[in-house]
């Protein structure tokens, strides 16, 4: 059972407004649970701030197979940090390009540092780091 | 709402006794549920003896990704056959050895193509297919 | 064999210090390969604003499974979507909370909807969608 | 570098002639490979005869997704075994029917107990758990 507090806050009008027709627009159904997110996402921005807090992070990597030794690369490396490497998904987008999506968990040091390994590999096409929670500490 | 039909068997008695064992063993807590599973299991056995057949098929790898170009082989035989292979999810078990699991959609006859050239390569220390099903004609 | 053009470009000498600074922070061993990746993914958020584009998204959400029915709902979400949805990865991050990976291709009207849908339920501590591309066309 | 080990056994003519007609169909290029993983298949079979050896096991689960609470039940049983549970792959296979793929990695008891409470589930399709090898004492 959790308890939930309510309060008032002041919001200029025309921000409301603005901001009320985003939610629309996006879908939410009700400003409480929009707020809640934001303030979520502001704990877990913190959280990446500490370099010792213990996160999750899901790298996303495309690229084409056909690079010479890329596939072999991407794999030595996530073997590397085999600790800190819990799965990955690949799918095959076609005939050349891959998706491979590299799921992270470990200090915030230690995570940025293999992805940035990962991501200033040659012929990587695309790569993005989703930082995100254990969400041990966010309720 | 599903149909269900009631109806009864008759069993030799020994050999009834010695299938309760083996449920209460497994964990099963009633026999319906059991033979149901049965039926079912030879339903799909039966999907995968004809070759234009659409099914499911799991390969589950383990290799040392040390191994030459093995990495770069798995992928590149996966690509190949990219209306075929869904997606493949690698979990580094440790600084050598890694599970592959690949999950195929197509023909019998294909799948099982798929799954032989996978199996069949140097190296790969253990592989094994699951044959399993779309679930479309098994109720 | 891609073809490959040099140029020059002129920079600001106090911003490419700046830069090369950074660069040096995060891995990169080239200066080429860097502006490659801007480049890349500016091109990609490109893609990102023409609705009927083919794109490929990530999305990322941790939740607490214990929740009320939140699996079920993301389950049938992703059922109801199912052209679109590839495949999820799940990681049982601990005994209250799951992180899901859910891939999705397609329009990119139709992975934002889907994405949306997805974000803002309820009790989903974190999600972010990384917005990626099929590669066809980022050589 | 591995060491090799060549050496000579006999086998009854019409028993090779029949076994090499299957190699050729099942597309191995040669019989030392072929024979290589019979004895790994044989060894991996003995380590799930000792009940602490650490193993990998692959769940692979068929259910149609609108099945009251399956999701729900699937998703904590998978929680109450989160040390084992490495991550779970969920593929939508059409609007009714889920693939759920299971990785468990554990003692051998442990990796059989979560598997049979996950297959033994009513409205379970089909499941199957393919017993296979952290690949540590598997050259």
């Amino acid at each position: 059972m959790e308890k939930v507090t309510r309060f008032s806050i002041s919001v200029d009008t025309e921000l409301l407004r603005k901001y009320d027709s985003l939610l629309k627009e996006i879908g939410y159904s009700n400003r409480s649970e929009a707020i809640r997110d934001l303030i979520r996402e502001r704990l877990i921005k913190e959280e990446w701030k500490v370099p010792g807090k213990k996160v999750v992070g899901v790298l996303a990597l495309v690229y084409d197979h056909g690079t010479r030794e890329l596939t072999e690369v991407l794999n030595q490396i996530q073997h590397r940090y085999v600790q800190a490497v819990i799965a990955s998904l690949h799918v095959h987008l076609d005939a050349h390009n891959c998706l491979e999506i590299i799921v992270l968990k470990g200090t915030v040091s230690r995570v940025k540092k293999i992805a940035q390994e990962l991501l200033t590999l040659r012929n990587v096409k695309h790569g993005q780091l989703t930082m995100t929670t254990t969400g041990v500490d966010i309720p």
